[in-house]
């Protein structure tokens, strides 16, 4: 009943903006033909619901939300970097369950204040993480509030999920790469400091680099599987925790990964301890996996028990908590 | 490398939140079993994406997110209500296309300082709406932000999609019923307005009693169809427009309604023309469909032209703008 008022504020319409955002995300298939895209769309953005086709496989499903200035801060971040960032966040959880992302539904809340191309942006990033994995958006949602949120909930195909209960007594534990650098970019921010040694460790906060190829690769001979989204020692835990057994990580171990000298020496810049860093940072989606000859950098072992323990190095704060 | 700070204000812990949402949301299907539920949830809440069976059909997928204050206040709804609603938004939607909801993903974010039993009512509510079609929660998120922010992702199977772009030169047009009840409750509750003439209008507001069993037999014949989410006016122009027909909606039709004359004496004690409730009012999620032997109330005929035509009424205020 409320007459459409015109906002004295209002930079853009939500007509504008809705068509605008349908433009990037419909970034025609055959622009991706080269790609490994076999997402079906039957019904795309612009009715009640979209429609895709029957998958070939059970359906993987996750859901992520990021909230201005409790994930991101719109000073640190550019918008391209923080629809990256969000839909990063969504796609990691899909590989972790050893799935495939497919299809993305993105809902937005702003201000009205901000700029159109700002706006754009964010759905540029999110467009552009999910080309990586050859996933699409098919659906979105726009609203008001006072602080930008940006929901988005990842579906795709897993013929073998990878739980964080099938960690097996004698496996071995594998990441895909060191985590740290988000931490170690989030205190450079926080702390105003800047630098070229920092650039990677800023930049990997702002939207991390995952890898989502290794991630593939890592699922095929594990027995389980998990995002560290919190931090290292976080789903360590977890995954003790759900299977029953204890993570035993060794120090000695992570010294040796070929990036270790580098996030030491940005850990001294910012005089926090490498480990903190490594094992209580969060947000790099770095990927952990269990089992044997699976593609991934060795840390530790899975042994009888509960709990982590950390071998070979003494146990730094706890880890990241949003919540 | 936060580490985990004890807040003055925390009521409870995001693990024990965590917990008691996941024991609602898990109510065993043991408790469905006299349900029409045809969900199979192999990995549920708790890793990092949830698996579920591998659909019959084609997938439907739509998302919706509702903020506090601007599509919902705390004042004047129930957490179980606000639950209510923002599922209700969901499963429409999916019904709209012919389809029927299954899973629901829900990331939520809430300040912190809510009570625990109202963060688990919202969660009660979501469940409540949730089962009355058969649909399970498989997935979440929960973050921080200053107002309490619900989003919803509805996945479902769609033998044939009903599109908006469906209506054809000769259909009739129908609603599952009369749209306006969610306004006129609106209305009362920001002119602080009371009495049980207007309780079902409120009670509509705080959270729709959506007929889904109507849509599921509407869409069986229905050409096109649709959830009138923003306005008989607003939807049935779109239709128009995706079908490049015209809409000639009846205000005789409309006033034949077996509900028209309990609205009007609503509208009446509101001091509102009942027609800008019917057409302009929002949120009822009302379907509206056309075809012919359509399950519904007839209130119109498609034919050739563009946009909304009204016979026997004058054309109310322009309907319902969120954003």
């Amino acid at each position: 009943m409320a007459s459409p008022k015109k906002r004295d504020n209002q930079r853009w319409s939500e007509s504008e903006l809705i068509l605008n955002i349908s433009e990037i995300f419909k970034a025609s298939s055959s622009d991706l033909s080269d790609r490994n895209d076999t997402t079906e769309i039957l019904v795309g953005i612009g009715d009640d619901a979209a429609v895709v086709a029957r998958p070939q496989a059970p359906v993987v499903i996750t859901t992520d939300m990021a909230v201005e200035d409790v994930h991101f801060k719109i000073n640190w971040s550019s918008a391209f970097q923080i629809g990256r960032k969000v839909a990063a966040a969504n796609l990691a959880d899909i590989f972790a369950m050893g799935g495939k992302p497919k299809y993305l539904t993105v809902a937005m809340a702003a201000t009205g204040n901000e700029e159109l191309t700002w706006m754009l942006d964010v759905a540029r990033g999110i467009f552009h993480e999910a080309e990586i994995v050859g996933a699409k958006v098919v659906g979105g949602d726009l609203s008001r509030s006072q602080k930008v949120v940006i929901s988005i909930t990842a579906i795709g195909e897993c013929e073998r999920p990878l739980l964080r209960s099938g960690a097996r007594v004698g496996d071995e534990i594998f990441i895909s790469s060191l985590p740290g650098w988000s931490a170690a970019g989030l205190t450079a921010l926080q702390n105003g400091m800047v630098g070229s040694e920092l650039g990677f460790a800023i930049s990997e906060h702002q939207a991390p680099s995952v890898d989502y190829d290794n991630a593939e690769q890592m699922a095929k001979n594990a027995n389980s599987m998990c995002d560290v989204s919190d931090s290292l020692l976080i789903q360590s835990g977890q995954m003790a925790e759900a299977s029953k057994v204890s993570f035993e990580i060794d120090g000695e171990a992570l010294k040796a990964h070929p990036d270790f000298a580098e996030l030491l020496a940005v850990a001294n810049l910012l005089e926090i301890p490498v480990f903190d860093l490594i094992l209580s940072g969060g947000e790099d989606h770095v990927f952990m996996a269990t089992g044997s000859g699976v593609k991934g950098f060795p840390i530790g072992r899975v042994v009888t028990g509960s709990g982590v323990k950390l071998i070979n190095l003494e146990e730094p704060a706890a880890g990241w908590q949003h919540f």
